[in-house]
């Protein structure tokens, strides 16, 4: 079974930093003198290797990312940037591109618009699939470079203050980001545009994954003269072993910030409004540009400026020459990170991915009472229903149980819960632990159409 | 003169098996120990060439196929795979392209959507030109593929019962399937949806040219308990070199078939609904899905199941996993069977095919007296027509003449036949040896105008 | 600094003469014995190198030529080949493009569809940018294969009669042609369609900037029985360092025309007619076919026919059998001219450039008080306007100074001048010498708003 990497998740903390050694090493050598962030010339690591890029949604700048990683590498590419010409036109799965493929290249990666596709490619494909961006859900590639740049352009990612702004609600490549940053033991400062914040699933899913604590605004220090006010929640990872600033060591009650804990952004990371997702109509307000009046606050004075480009007005030209700013190095960045991610997947490099994916913690559920409610889900293909079936995770949350889509990954709780072993359903409003014998169920009546009885009757 | 390959009959049967064997070596030398159907690393042999694909169609799939096929060789190649950027939109003849595009690389692989596009190509390169599908005239490539596909997977494919199944009238992959099976001597055996049988151009061509016969219902064996019971004609070649298994060696005599000779399908040919070709709507009944249930006869035992894929739901997907599946091998032998193609027409490996194109039988007619009757031939074009002359190869039937456009093989049959050295016509109605003085005419009219005379008056 | 090939100005004529000989030493090395104008197999002078192509409008060929000459060279390259796939959809600017780009690749090949687009790309890029069209503006690298053509087949461009041909109004490379022809001191003979005549710019800039003169048509010698007689202006070179034969070596009278100057025509060099560069309809009348008929007369017995192809109706099938046609030639010289321009950018080849392009030989403006007039100029985009500034070159006319946009190259007359010591301006009626104190307006409102007062009052 090859590797993937269709979310950020799908590497350990201990495999990216391994990956990054190996880009901090491709840049020592092939870094050029007077560009030591650029990467020149060709190594011979993959000579006998070719990438599949297969975008089914306008990317040149990734695509060719990754390609000219490929390059670098001493591979070669085959390329298939156009979705109008793609066999997905004639009605094909993505299920049977990919094992068509797969005779072709020796990893692909994948652009798709739909929510969770590259899963199934990369379950199908007996080949390595890396996701170049599936929809709003994830492009961990994207994390990578980001994580990479601030490690080294600021030397760690622990106890990092790190300033998200602008569209967090649509930009998938921050969705991913703050795990990634809760994961390493950064801060994470949201500061989204108008009806732009965080989604709830994301939050959510910080306080419960990945262990972070909202810290409220009144703890966040003095707001200096001249500074824009911050009204934000904070939100900052609080389990032991990261060794967050807010821990107890011997505890996991989080204590109290000190006065001085974010008198200083590290970096600040801008992010475009992302019109194109925005669904059906209704603008929300544009936000403050991020230039060199926005970040003249003492607060500012060492923040990195990142972005993840385009950038299309959020960010100003007049930052280009600011030392400040980072985001043309950060795209720079993309090339080695790629590079030692591909050398990590081909096996070009022995010990740096472990024989499997990192195990997910939860339950998987297999059963087909329940229809992921995502619209932009790949389950909701009607190609892909031929063959694909639903697939959850089992999640307790306090007082009830969520689902996740193992493609999508978008969450919900089912209105009832049954046991197989006793046919009796309940509704899904008590603590429950994830186990085999349940069955999920949409509503009472999908319930008692399987053949469920209340339980409570 | 270079060689091309336009039409599957631009390889002899000794060539094709030159190719395959290369293919076999390919694969021994290059297979991965556990997926040895699967080519990996890079060859050094075509390290100094270049592969130009000129896709004026989409098609990623074969497109891809032609690019790994040529990096696998340890080439490179160049790549148009969008029509709408392509200098035709700016009215370049297909001439002027490969004349420019010659210089550019070694070979050109060509995809276009009008029938007979790529002769006119391969007439006017100076490099071998490869055809990737021409409208719904030829595929030549898919048909080695499928030709390699079964012999590997049955050893041979002499005296092979292949049954094809689905739209047969459309797809031009069975078409040439249909005449690289005659000559190899497997037996036809075509079940077609509503609608959608061999045309007769097709079956009228493999009895005149490929020497096939029919073989009524009542002789093809007891339909079983359970089976699908089969309403077909049967077509099996009956020349003596061939050997085949229904023809007196010393006459041309059919035999009546042994009562077993259909007791086993060894392979099943499942096509796709070619919906892009259908004309003018009006839509012909889906046919049967194959599947598990299907193929459950004992008929069916040991039959290979190929597919020229993409699939939309003629297959399904519960086939994926039977060991009679090979799509997704035959997927695979695209590989090995287009770098043995391309290193034979670059003489990478010297020896491989002759210094000339297999003879055609056929007298040629140059007399621009006519015109291709065919809509979609390539000689319709209005850019085309700026200098490409009609010519055709005159065929023998029975009690008249046919003429076959030498770029779409469309054949039609002429309303009148003169004599130039006596200036005399006459209806093309009686039997007529094919030769040089021969005019042919549209209709009487035409002979007139072109001061031709009854011959009979 | 890298250096860039904008415009045919970017290149001395000694570095034009230096790619030159490494395109004809590639094809002394490289070409096929029977083809000798043809590169094959690949050099390893770029093994360590990609060449990023970006096409944001729509040229198989060129950009199949580029890639051609990278591959050649032992080079690799990424393709962005379809307008729709780009990160401009997103909003993206030029400036962002290439500096992204730069990372991924260690040159720029660029076409786009606004003039002074690609000077962008070069300004703000840190690697070599090659202008491969950029709208109606330029197009080098074709004039630099025209001029090798030109001089391969004629052996030298000095006094040689080259007659244009067709529309030259419209066509880039004809722009771009004349201007090289009158620095390498050949004669340009323009025989335009009707209303398709050289633009007055150009005109203009072959008497200012090159110091081209116009000879009367009475001067051109008797036209012969049967010729078609050529009611036209000539161009010609008089400095007396390029030797034109109508100068006097210690003057700049030019002199009369020798009766037999025109008595044989070099080239004939024909364009097709730029329908797609045609603003707002408006037909203008086709013109004569160059064909065998046409090039009967004596003064074309040695005439090469050049085109730069595609070729819609101009230029006969008829020629291509004729010795005197090299357009397919001349497509083939693309390869080893481009390596050549590539192995100099990329300095795989010492000495080929100087350090540094061609001195302008005007002073620059830089004050925001004008805005370049021409519609299609890059300046106009809303997208670059976010960070691009204007900036013209300052041009002595006889009795009023022009401004040439540094982008497009579009010349205008501004209404006033004032000096900016003063606050004074005047109308733009006068000789004036162009200083860093002169401020230009549109209009005198303009000049009074901008706190300028009338200086004759």
């Amino acid at each position: 079974m090859p590797r993937d990497v269709v979310t950020i998740d799908d590497l350990s903390e201990d495999e990216i930093q391994h990956i990054f050694s190996l880009a901090d090493e491709i840049l020592a050598t092939q870094g050029t003198p007077g560009l030591p962030h650029r990467v020149r010339g060709r190594l011979a690591l993959a000579s006998e290797h070719v990438l599949a890029t297969l975008f089914y949604e306008a990317s040149t700048r990734t695509r060719l990312s990754f390609e000219s990683a490929m390059l670098r590498l001493g591979g070669q590419y085959l390329s298939s940037a156009d979705p109008k010409t793609t066999s997905t036109a004639k009605g094909e799965t993505i299920a049977d591109t990919v094992r068509v493929v797969e005779n072709y290249a020796d990893a692909i990666v994948m652009r798709h618009p739909c929510e969770g596709a590259v899963r199934v490619a990369a379950e199908y494909a007996s080949i390595p699939v890396i996701n170049a961006g599936d929809g709003g859900h994830e492009h961990p590639t994207q994390t990578l470079c980001d994580l990479y740049t601030l490690q080294r352009e600021k030397g760690t990612l622990k106890d990092l203050n790190v300033m998200l702004w602008g569209d967090l609600k649509h930009g998938r490549t921050v969705h991913s980001l703050v795990y990634g940053l809760a994961r390493f033991g950064a801060r994470i400062i949201p500061v989204a545009g108008q009806g732009l914040g965080l989604p709830e699933h994301v939050v959510r899913r910080l306080h419960r994954d990945y262990d972070c604590t909202a810290v409220p605004p009144e703890e966040m220090g003095a707001v200096e003269q001249g500074e824009v006010p911050l009204d934000v929640v904070y939100l900052t990872p609080d389990k032991p072993h990261q060794r967050s600033l807010f821990t107890d060591l011997d505890g996991q009650t989080p204590t109290r910030l000190p006065a001085n804990a974010f008198s200083s952004i590290d970096a600040c990371y801008v992010t475009r409004l992302q019109r194109e997702r925005i669904v059906g109509g209704g603008q929300p307000g544009d936000y403050t540009v991020i230039d060199k009046q926005f970040l003249e606050g003492k607060r500012y004075r060492d923040s990195k400026v990142l972005h993840p480009l385009p950038r299309v007005g959020e960010l100003g030209y007049d930052m280009d020459n600011d030392e400040r700013a980072v985001y043309f190095k950060q795209a720079s960045y993309g090339v080695p990170v790629r590079m030692a991610l591909i050398a990590a997947l081909l096996e070009l490099r022995p010990g740096l991915l472990s024989k499997s994916a990192p195990k997910r913690r939860h339950l998987e559920y297999h059963r087909q009472t329940l229809k992921c409610d995502n619209p932009l889900c790949v389950t909701m293909l009607e190609t892909e229903q031929r063959y694909l079936k639903q697939k959850y995770l089992v999640i307790n949350e306090e007082d009830h149980l969520l689902v996740r889509c193992v493609y999508c990954e978008h969450e919900t709780a089912p209105a009832c819960v049954g046991h197989e072993s006793t046919r009796k359903y309940a509704p899904n409003d008590s603590p429950l632990d994830p186990h085999p014998d349940l069955v999920f169920f949409n509503s009472p009546a999908e319930a008692k159409a399987a053949g469920y009885s209340p339980s409570r009757e």
